[in-house]
């Protein structure tokens, strides 16, 4: 029996919740039968239609399929892997290495289109509504009174302020469109953050491992970095910072608590209240990157430290670029107290963003069209990760570590700890397919037996033959006695 | 007799010239009647058809216009004023001001609609084909795979840097798409050169009197400002700079050297060549804005400095934002040896610029657009530039001064040297228009009885009205005695 007030989309939500729930925790296991829909109907009591629209939704997220004469069976997904809790921090290798060298060559395969880029941390262009994103821009600049040639507000489009301040509500953000400033991506939001709180010399505190393009940036402003493990499953680790802080004036924090780059932890939000406590005692801000956080793989959006933030001390950075269209580069910031500092640096090196694009997702957020393409992809997302993660286990050697994370674009992978992941890169390279070496996410020389996939890709033949190939190269590599080494 | 090889088009342009250049010197007054088309035909020894067309364009033009009875007559539009050379540099005035305070409220009123806003200098929106341009983002949508969703390639879209090579012929560039850096907007160009070239703490040469904007800049970069006199008929005083430079170790010059902002010089190329020679010697970066070079009110494009470097020493920034779409944020640097430097800086802080206004102004570019734009564009600008003369002569107190500027969007007028005309922009504000005082383009207060006037609106009876109520505040201003000052 239907209960009165719960919806029905509620209902076959969860029964296809839980389902996912078995198949990931291989209580269901590829090629096992389902029930049928009458029976699952009567099993859950819920109506027909609510146990046919649960099995729909399944299919359409990839997780069974209807077979003729058996019904659904769950579909070749998934293996758990016991063992796939990562190193939480790594030893430091003995030999010294370039890291700018690294990247530099790193950043180059990033714009190679023959290369199958598995090395990228952004979603496919098959997975963004183009054709509705066009829409919006013609619409923009129709209703605009000067075809939005004119200089933009310098906060920022105002409606787009408008939208991403209603948005906020979704991570308990309580938040005006005079909290935010429009930047030109994330990145910027970040440069002038970073500039607004610090001076060349002093030393900012990110996680470890954590996104390559930080370092350029630290490096271009003067800044001293200093590196705080992350724990896959409690992200940053607070005790590790308080104590650094106790030997290392701490000018600022840069930290991406939901779903970091490369790791994919998700900090709980006890941990996110403790590190805000933390900070805010101290009066040390906290530059919060949250632009994984709507790709959550979970059931809901995951809070951020911004939420936590009682004084101002939070300044939270984020863009539509890894949701929607990184060409666009609109990202904003919601700097607290440090609001009017951000404004001034923004009217001093760009004078405003640019019209047009702000204006477009304004619109694509207003109509709606926003929230429905990021549920949309959430799925897409979520269902790319376990193949990835299936192809990666039945295609590597065993004894590798894959990271879990609960959202995002990544896998990070530990390898055999005598590989060189940089020597597997330049390896790839020669087989057409580029990955990110765990090298390029430390200053010091840390990860050489990581590697980062990027999972953003839909699986297509191609991609799944790469994989094999990389799997091969790792398992090559052990075979390979260290001496002969002569890349 | 029409000489066989000399096209019609050139031969109607040149006869209209001469007559522009009679108007203007006053040789030919207001109200002074033409020769009909069939005499001038004659005395030119044109056909008809082509004096037909050299009045029709000095019409179009708006410095003639056919009367019933009396034929072409020249219209009322602009008196000479043999006076009008600027004082080369003011002298200080002993009140300190607090430029930062006065640029701030300036700021203020430049995005406030309900003024009119002659303190801006930007062509106004109504000199836009916006149609034309909202076409070309139609079109570059269209033509793109992702629709210009993705990341654009990091130096900037090929297709624009082609287009901005092949338009540098016209200031006799020798460049290809790859020396070129596209930004956003020419004042992260300039952002951009000043952090590859100079270290906090470092001088920096700029023009005096120059655009406000850059003040800020070199705050926020930590540089020292060393302000260059201009002179109006040669443009920055290069005998000054050479011997500031013996005193004062100059890390990078900062020169507008087509009609700077706001004197409106143009310097000769003999004096370009001059001032790059002696930047070459000394191994100093000349960075050159040349974001007016487009609106010539001559008859042809002005060299650069940058058509004088043979050793990569000049750093040229650009945009369209002068001259097309300020909102659209799409400038450009030919940074001659420095370019990696800026391709990093570029990556480091946005990642890439915006890809749909990139492909958009690359088509407008492409489809010879933009450059019939141009033609269009400077041809108002001269009329408006007169017109706006004509009437601040009328309308203002005698004894006033007023730029002859061979280019650009500004008039920069001396007022009695008892006025503060940042008084003035608050009285004036109280009126709804808006000037840019004299002060907030120096840091040392001097320019304190010059306004700017911009000239990029087409005037209406509110406009001119307005420069009534203007001309009206400073009479009154004179007659009151100094004392009286309680502003």
């Amino acid at each position: 029996m239907e209960k009165g007030n719960v919806t029905e989309d509620f209902l076959y939500n969860r029964i296809a919740e839980r389902f996912i729930g078995q198949i990931e925790t291989n209580i269901l296991k590829s090629g096992d039968k389902l029930l049928s829909v009458r029976a699952l109907s009567r099993e859950q009591g819920v109506s027909i239609s609510t146990a046919y629209k649960a099995y729909a939704e399944l299919e359409n997220r990839g997780f069974i399929e209807a077979r003729a004469k058996s019904g659904y069976v769950v579909r070749h997904i998934y293996k758990k892997n016991e063992k796939q809790k990562l190193t939480n921090i790594a030893p430091l290798q003995n030999e010294t290495t370039n890291v700018d060298e690294l990247i530099r060559r790193v950043y180059e395969t990033l714009t190679q289109e023959s290369l199958v880029r598995l090395s990228l941390a952004s979603p496919s262009s098959k997975l963004i509504p183009e054709a509705k994103l066009n829409k919006a821009m013609a619409e923009a600049l129709r209703k605009s009174p000067t075809s939005c040639t004119q200089y933009e507000n310098i906060q920022g489009n105002a409606n787009l302020r408008k939208q991403i301040a209603k948005h906020a509500f979704n991570w308990n953000g309580q938040i005006t469109e005079h909290d935010i400033v429009t930047t030109q991506g994330c990145m910027e939001a970040l440069v002038f953050c970073l500039k607004a709180v610090t001076e060349p010399g002093d030393t900012v505190a990110i996680e470890s491992p954590t996104y390559f393009g930080i370092f350029n940036v630290m490096k271009s402003l003067g800044l001293n970095v200093l590196e705080i493990p992350v724990d896959p499953e409690t992200g940053v680790d607070i005790e590790y910072l308080e104590n650094a802080m106790k030997n290392v004036k701490v000018k600022a924090c840069l930290f991406v608590p939901n779903f970091c780059n490369p790791v994919g932890a998700l900090m709980p939000d006890e941990r996110k209240k403790q590190l805000v406590d933390l900070l805010t005692v101290n009066n040390i801000p906290l530059i919060e990157d949250d632009i994984y956080g709507e790709m959550y793989f979970g059931k809901s959006r995951p809070r951020t430290c911004k939420s936590f933030d009682r004084e101002g001390i939070v300044m939270l950075c984020s863009s539509v670029s890894k949701t929607l269209a990184p060409g666009y580069r609109v990202g904003w910031c919601i700097p607290g107290k440090h609001l009017d500092k951000i404004i001034s640096l923004k009217l001093m090196h760009t004078v405003s963003a640019a019209t047009p694009t702000q204006s477009a997702i304004a619109l694509f957020f207003e109509t709606g069209r926003y929230d429905l393409h990021l549920r949309n992809l959430r799925k897409t997302l979520h269902l790319q990760y376990l193949q990835y993660t299936q192809l990666i286990t039945d295609h590597f050697p065993a004894g590798i570590r894959i990271s879990r994370p609960g959202g995002g674009y990544v896998l990070w992978i530990e390898l055999d700890n005598r590989i060189d992941s940089f020597r597997l890169f330049s390896q790839a390279l020669v087989e057409n397919v580029s990955i990110a070496p765990g090298q390029i996410f430390t200053t010091d020389g840390r990860y050489s037996n990581f590697i980062r996939i990027s999972i953003g890709e839909p699986i297509t033949e191609e991609i799944e033959s790469k994989i094999k190939i990389l799997g091969q190269l790792i398992q090559d590599y052990n075979k390979q006695p260290a001496a002969n080494e002569a890349d």
